[in-house]
């Protein structure tokens, strides 16, 4: 089984999959000529990558997120991929998304606010288990987040696409499940994938759904937030003056973040550089392994579906 | 029995506690006059109080810190008084420190410096499990939070003036214990009561044990802290130059802090209003009537210890 790696940390990759698949050849892509691969684990690769790979049999996505690699306009059609579907990188984002929720619930974001002007003041605290919690997308990501929520204490509302019957998070689907859950929410997390149809699905509609006040976290995809209508939905300055009171943002269509934006002087934003969910390499080193020894082994194994994007 | 209620929301404890002790008599503070007490349901009463009550057998303290009470120069000797030990403040306030430890293991205090500079740069984050959070006091607060830190998954080292052995805390004990605990410490937590022997007990040594980089999170008593040796362990801006890499604190020595304090306009300080454990009435209330009904009936209970200070 030949292997080419294609990704920022590739020698990092080779050297914890080697250990992994003793009888693995592995070349990192724009290291070697004439290396013709039969798997390719990779994060974003170019289209000549593929242009010069003929032979390839699947592709592991170091990610969970195919958008990139999906729209890749050399991917050769009918192969199977792979994409990590949680390799230790929920429980991080849970972590950030637990983090913000804090934030809200705890009124952290006042205070900072507040501690600008020297201003003594406390708020009553809603208890955990009256803050409620949407969570958009119930994949590995968005379930394993959800259910961190409600062991945390917090009553989670979770929507997918389709019908789901989660324990302890009350599931909606579909667009009328959409509305239901953004009515009642005190802080919204988006985890959807990025596909044609989540593009912008925070947008001015689904923002005046939310009630006044709430919050938003997005650990997920750029794409699925209108940057216009989320700033016109929180208004201007410290003073919570809009519908949305903040929101922690870690990713956005164009990464690194454009240094004119103006999201990142809004005193109601946080900005993070899209820290949220970074793979952790050893434990996605043996979910990758085992993807390439089950491909390889012509074993049946859950694979990206491109038509509906994840 | 004969109670007298005084704290700021004393007509709600009053509701409160009459549902629960529907024999007793209440009365609020400054509301009646001759009203002569069995016991007093309390925070911080002023000593002409006491004066008035020469007759009281009892006294409930509506929160975990009794230095007010024991520094009331009319405080009745040989009474008993019962503290609230955890009336959910120990949720509370492990929130509180969740969110400062995940503030600094996961960077939100550089990402925020950042922020105001527009500038993307991811920092490569230590796991949990190698992120040792230290906790100063394992009274039934600082061990609520220390085991919720544990479930967490990070590494917690607790610390107490005697031995004490907890599963999942690694426990130190008595000064040498103490600089066991500091020098290995990512983030050091303060939740020691405040008594002669626990004031300043994070100064200029204390401060130097600690790792360089280390954070601190202090949502216990003001007293504990000395602020010149803080700042000057902090270093000035929002470069990290000192020893200390940042600090959450959420009580001060004099509260409201004064407007002209130093600590607000530090760029690495978060300041908190003492916000961290507000008592929750109603599960409070079933606390302090199972006291009063003990301490009524003469059963044993669990008592403060005056010289102790806890």
């Amino acid at each position: 089984m030949r292997i080419l790696i294609h990704a920022d940390d590739a020698a990092l990759w080779k050297e914890r999959l080697a250990a992994r698949l003793p009888d693995a050849t592995f070349a990192i892509s724009g290291e070697t000529r004439d290396f013709q691969a039969d798997y390719l684990v990779a994060w974003k690769p170019p289209a000549s990558l593929f242009d010069a790979q003929p032979a390839l049999k699947g592709i592991v996505n170091l990610g969970a997120g195919v958008d990139a690699l999906l729209n890749n306009p050399s991917l050769p059609q009918d192969i199977p991929i792979v994409k990590l579907r949680d390799a230790g990188m929920g429980e991080l984002i849970a972590d950030y998304v637990r983090y913000g929720v804090l934030h809200f619930q705890r009124d952290f974001d006042r205070y900072r606010r507040q501690q600008h002007r020297a201003e003594w003041r406390e708020h009553a605290v809603t208890p955990k288990r009256e803050w409620r919690v949407g969570v958009l997308g119930l994949g590995a990501i968005g379930l394993h987040v959800a259910q961190r929520l409600a062991e945390d204490g917090y009553p989670v509302h979770g929507w997918s696409r389709s019908p789901k019957a989660i324990n302890g998070i009350t599931c909606h689907h579909g667009d009328d499940g959409l509305t239901t859950l953004l009515e009642q929410v005190h802080t919204l997390v988006t985890l959807l994938p990025d596909t044609p149809a989540t593009r912008h699905v925070i947008n001015h509609e689904t923002l005046a759904a939310l009630p006044h006040g709430a919050g938003l976290i997005n650990p997920g995809r750029g794409t699925l937030i209108d940057e216009a209508a989320l700033l016109e939905a929180l208004g201007t300055g410290e003073e919570e003056n809009g519908r949305l009171r903040g929101a922690m943002l870690d990713a956005f269509p164009t990464e690194p973040l454009p240094g004119d934006s103006p999201l990142w002087s809004h005193p109601r934003l946080w900005i993070t550089p899209h820290m949220a969910g970074p793979t952790p390499v050893d434990e996605a080193a043996e979910q990758v392994a085992k993807a390439l020894g089950a491909m390889h082994a012509g074993e049946a194994i859950d694979t990206v579906d491109p038509k509906a994007g994840y």
